[in-house]
């Protein structure tokens, strides 16, 4: 089966977490908005709801005659189709919990440049940022941190589920990618109390299919529009 | 079995979806922290980590010797074992998807008080908070409220899944709960549109066990220090 993935062309964002996993699982997949009137067929979904149950927001996978929406619903749905979560049931609410847990921290993480909601520009709001990021900065992103770490710390083997590798592993790698992104000065002075972390995000970018994944025109760069963004004055 | 649920024992919050669904299914459970001592069993989780999967945060649910943490992986998990969701997989992973999107519109919701962060005091962040709610009021809240309208009018019969009664039920009641609560006026002006959510709401509020649970002490009310808060500045 060609699954056909839903989300916006030109930023990472939440889709990447999604792309991660299909790329990955070597799955027959395309990135539907990517191509030639691609942003139509996705708005269309939204806009005019023509299925059944339609999402409310992408990103959401078509698989079959099935369209799921919310990125830690899909990788529920994905990972045991791919070998990408352990059979065990209390290995995959575990999963699952943790990529939850990821989907707060980038709310946060996300929330930092726009923290009056989307609909504003950031220069409309840099005071408000300015605040937030701080905060973010000083108390919640070593909270976040010091919690994957530990995790890591007590499973060893180098994976969030020990020596498995699971879709959450990928999802601690974007989130490490991101952070230093976004705040590269930050994640350096936090470096030092994380490296397993670092040593997680390296492993998982120098696996074979990751690897070739991020060397090639499908891995959209970082840039200011998608969820993490750099403005050096919140990263000082 | 007896469930115990760790979550803040002063206010509804994200522990009161699954207080819904615990009261619904007339489930045995016990609300941990708002026994004797039950704060330290709760913050013991958290701080001191002793479990060999920790939650980052609450609620979380002591099922036997699985502690399942993040609201919608605890409802995920319960529904099936209680009715609360169809055999099957499609309709599980649509309930699911729809309870993420509520997750989503309740911290929008949450974010409108302490748009920088909930370490600071809402008096610290007024202009912030006016502007946000008033972005709030005016687009979002509308978006999702009209997303729930639209599904309750394609599937008929009354609930989420048309005529069969599901968690998600439980959790838009809530959110419709909470919104009265905290924008009054705008949940008034809103209302003409929302009739199918309206009833909804008292559907679920007249259901046995429910209103049974609702007119009891186990209710917290809606207050000032929960995500549902009502400022009348920011409801104009």
């Amino acid at each position: 089966m060609r699954y056909e993935l839903y989300y916006w062309p030109s930023i990472q964002g939440r889709g990447e977490f999604v792309r991660l996993a299909l790329e990955e699982a070597g799955a027959d997949y395309i990135d539907v908005a990517r191509l030639p009137r691609g942003i139509p067929a996705l708005t269309r979904f939204i806009q005019d709801e023509p299925e059944g149950r339609p999402p409310f927001a992408p990103p959401f996978l078509k698989a079959g005659k099935l369209v799921i929406a919310q990125t830690a619903n899909i990788l529920l749905w994905l990972a045991p189709r791919h070998g990408l979560v352990p059979r065990a049931e209390a290995a995959r609410v575990w999963m699952h919990q943790l990529q939850l847990t990821i989907a707060d921290w980038l709310v946060e993480a996300h929330d930092t440049h726009p923290p009056i909601g989307g609909a504003f520009y950031y220069e409309d709001q840099k005071p408000e940022s300015l605040r937030r990021a701080a905060h973010f900065s000083a108390e919640r992103l070593p909270k976040f941190l010091g919690y994957f770490e530990r995790l890591l710390k007590r499973e060893k083997g180098g994976w969030l589920l020990g020596r498995t590798f699971s879709y959450a592993d990928l999802s601690l790698f974007q989130m490490v990618a991101g952070l230093r992104y976004a705040f590269p000065r930050a994640m350096e002075r936090l470096a030092p109390r994380h490296p397993r972390s670092a040593a997680l995000h390296d492993r998982v970018a120098s696996r074979t299919r990751i690897a070739a994944y991020l060397a090639s025109p499908r891995r959209i760069a970082f840039n200011q529009h998608g969820i993490f963004r750099h403005y050096p004055e919140l990263d000082p």
